[in-house]
């Protein structure tokens, strides 16, 4: 665990880096106020996030992340013809298409709001949190098990037909209406931890609870 | 953190109910010598695990795994061929196709020993590994980011061409192969944890290493 000292400053810094992101347009709007809620319990700061995306991803091997190229990228529903238009992009390596649900890594003063944090993850419906780092500093990672990961074509041909793309695109939008979902159940989960801890009436060790 | 006496007690009967799961032949070949080796450690056992696999499944809707119904299931690469001998079994719901790395939960007596055998996962390139339970237990996930998981059909009807299903198959086997040689660096990860705990010299805390 970090000295007390040593996770405010950290909180401060990845908040005040945070602020900058949000002002220059480079967060998704639908998850700022869910990031401002976390941020204003002072045992919590998130480090990264993610709303959850739909990919076109160009992979020269399987799971040879490094060397994926985006072909396209959306934090939304998406239309089959807007997918179908990144795929001219394509050259070399297997075109995958992904859907993501939503991911959250948010590091917690000590493992006792760690546990609090997961345990509002899981009832938000995140069922595949967990811990991350532990040592030096803990992490905690939100995220949920609905997913789509397929290869559908290779080395610049499309291998499926409209009608396949179509059933994936289907559950693709559904991958991202769930993690809506789950956004707004996970903020309401979070909203209690800042009740019980502010409930509490006692003195608020870390002092400077809303930074925002 | 749970008392020495009960680590001891739990991790006697989990490995005794392992044992017999064996015995009846249970768990897949493949992993045995692997959960052996992390077994003979007194600090550990595993909980759970699973050594990789490719799966048919019906699902009445997304993310609905309570419901769904295995149309086939293999813990080996796949012809394509067998594959689609599962689809007439399919009658309602989507049919997905999925692909998965090994996994392996393992329960740690400390946080110092849990945060080891993360170490030797990340090694062994189980990148997505985590801390799964906090409090009363704690369980290391070992597990890894290579998957598939594509809808092929809906309703009893495959949507996806023959060639297409080729494709996928042929990423299926790779995820599978990608298990096997993961599986054979975590042993090996596993053997340094053991060497460097036996090497201290120092008594052993937790007595009775090797109940293997």
């Amino acid at each position: 665990m970090s000295s007390l000292k040593g996770f405010q400053i950290q909180r401060e810094n990845t908040i005040k880096n945070l602020k900058a992101e949000i002002k220059n347009g480079r967060v998704d709007a639908k998850i700022i106020p869910l990031l401002e809620e976390i941020n204003s319990i002072p045992y919590y700061y998130t480090t990264s996030s993610c709303a959850g995306r739909i990919v076109v991803l160009e992979l020269p091997q399987l799971g040879d992340k490094k060397n994926a190229v985006f072909l396209g990228r959306w934090h939304r529903m998406v239309y089959r013809r807007e997918v179908e238009e990144t795929f001219r992009k394509s050259s070399r390596g297997y075109i995958w298409f992904l859907a993501q649900s939503p991911i959250f890594h948010v590091a917690a003063y000590t493992m006792e709001d760690a546990d609090r944090l997961l345990k509002a993850g899981y009832a938000a419906g995140f069922k595949h949190s967990g811990l991350k780092n532990i040592g030096d500093k803990i992490i905690v990672e939100l995220t949920s098990t609905e997913r789509l990961d397929a290869p559908i074509g290779r080395d610049g041909l499309i291998l499926c037909s409209e009608e396949y793309l179509e059933l994936l695109v289907e559950n693709a939008n559904l991958v991202i209406k769930r993690g809506e979902e789950k956004l707004m159940r996970l903020k309401r989960e979070v909203s209690s931890i800042k009740d019980e801890y502010l409930g509490g009436g006692g003195q608020n060790p870390l002092g400077g609870g809303n930074t925002y």
